[in-house]
């Protein structure tokens, strides 16, 4: 915690005076174009890899960066909120999913995919995450592959997917007023790989020499 | 979408020279020793707020920084699936829930708080943002106030009161082996206030002056 | 209806004077020792295609022949429940998920994969089905082929997977107790490959010239 | 699973010959008359008791030939999707419920029924059979009888009555397009009883001497 409290007096002496003004402003009210969809992992924030200033992205951040799919059920659906408020609310304009190298969520699924496993030690005391992490393990299975770079892309391609079985999201699509995409960000290179469904998966440029 | 890939032609050129090695190191896995709570709201972002590093935050946003009640029925839990991720497998020793001023979140729960205002207009089309904030309703109206402030602590309050009723997170709590922190970001003036059971609410020093 | 009691009537005359010590003695009780899975399409009856008698496979027939995951919640949950009876008041020794060509089933999710099309016309007055058959879009997804052979082999691992994931199914296959086999029937062929997860997809054998 | 497949043997060499030419066209495509729900009990196969063809019958199997209410809630609804695949996709003009004497479902449900017994030992593992049986008890607690003859035709009248709660049934028979029948199987003697709502109860005839 004390580390977070120097960090914290860093921002008020090094970015605050430059922000001042922009966080004066935005107090009145946010109004972000876009949505982003991470994954709650350490190594791969938003708000870093695309260096954003206050005000710009609206964030949801959860494990493995995941869309459920549309579900009115009882029960509380944080990322769904999310997802209808930046949308319904705040109008965003485009909403990117991106997923990461060395996924630890990912990971979990492509374990779970594996014979049974899931029933397996290690996910003893992982209820929730099993849970969650089980909307990917159909992809996963049918993939059948150690390699972990395609088991995250299929995550990202399945999100966006998810997000289109929102009829609010869908509709907006459809009308040309919301754009989805999906990015995988490697963690070791800094690299940024992109995704729609038009274009398919395609090295982000401008690249510059790393 | 072309704003957030000049941003991350930003991030290469200039963060990424400097915090290469340390994302070379961070490809082989994550330690973060801080879970943060934080809201989705594009003016509040942990990142930039605390000035961390690469893997030093594990973070979730969701729509006002909330924890959901422990509740281990079927469905979707992404928050509880990142808590538990983040205290079973990864063993953060803070967990951190950080609200902020001028939080939409909250202010809808206020509404909805209003006697007969469930079904008022401006709820119609957020099913899904109305479940989710509902769980802020008996707080927020038990206040009984039209100032944000204090609904705006009153829901760090609940969301780390239903942090303890995981019991994963209560009994390491216990054993002292894991730290509850609240916090509340404003945005107009960048001042930040500290939450905890023992101390109640504080001013965050080191302030500098503003 | 009248051709159903046609086919009775031929029953009687045919079968029955045959069958009808093996029934008066089956009146007093069933033990069959094979569950068989099917999908419930006219034209893959498992009762003809194995040539069985009276008493000695116990059938469900479901669309697409799956085996949705273990989910305790409320609800009835009709599959899970005779899969359940099989095998913990029957005890089966081994259960048969077969699948098989133009399943109308897995080409309904082939449909529902493809990009934006979940919320096409096709699939207005099929609220039942489309729920029903969401379970596979992901593997399909995954897939990404226009062939249904790999769609329908992946549903039949999938639900053999899935029943992997009841907890009293995975502890008898661990113990050596219940064996857990898939097959996928071709229609135009009267072929049959057979699936186990020791050795994958193999011709059926012995296969008479067709 | 050796069993199995000197059936399948059986099939290739004897029934294969002759039906070859109509699976080939049925490759092509399925057009069912009649939609069968019929129990998934090893003694009371529809395909055989009916002596139908390849094509002629779609059928779902589950435990005691249930139908259980319309209910559009979340999850997976495995005879519902059924049903409105028969109904909306295929255009079935039939369906016929078919029940049969000694079931060991309706049997549950009338244990069940009894004062106390739904927490009875022999119930303790068997929690989807429970939740999916329990639609029969109302039924059976209301008949009061230690005879299983009548509680199996009220399973079969109550399943007919439940395909009425689905709107799209409803509406097709109240235009005559679509006609409901039930059936109940005598295992022992091979006795047909056929139900219609219009005339109750009745033997089936034609019955050739047994």
């Amino acid at each position: 915690m004390d580390k977070l409290l120097e960090g914290y007096s860093r921002f008020r002496r090094d970015a605050w005076p430059h922000q001042r003004e922009l966080y004066e402003q935005l107090a009145d009210g946010q109004t972000p174009r876009l949505l982003v969809i991470a994954c709650s992992d350490s190594r791969a924030d938003p708000g870093q890899i695309f260096d954003v200033s206050p005000g710009e992205l609206f964030v949801v951040r959860n494990v493995a960066a995941l869309v459920p799919p549309y579900e009115q059920g009882e029960g509380l659906h944080g990322t769904s909120a999310a997802i209808e408020f930046a949308v319904q609310a705040l109008g965003v304009k485009t909403i990117l999913v991106m997923g990461h190298a060395r996924c630890g969520g990912v990971r979990a699924a492509m374990d779970r995919s594996r014979w049974g496993t899931k029933s397996g030690a290690a996910s003893q005391n992982l209820h929730f995450v099993n849970q969650w992490i089980d909307v990917l393990v159909p992809a996963v299975m049918a993939l059948n592959t150690d390699d972990n770079e395609p088991c995250e892309r299929a995550g990202v391609e399945l999100s966006l997917a998810n997000l289109m079985s929102f009829p609010f999201v869908a509709e907006k699509v459809e009308q040309g007023l919301l754009n989805l995409e999906g990015a995988r960000f490697d963690i070791a290179t800094g690299g940024l790989h992109l995704f729609n469904h038009a274009r398919g998966w395609v090295r982000a440029t401008p690249e510059p020499a790393a």
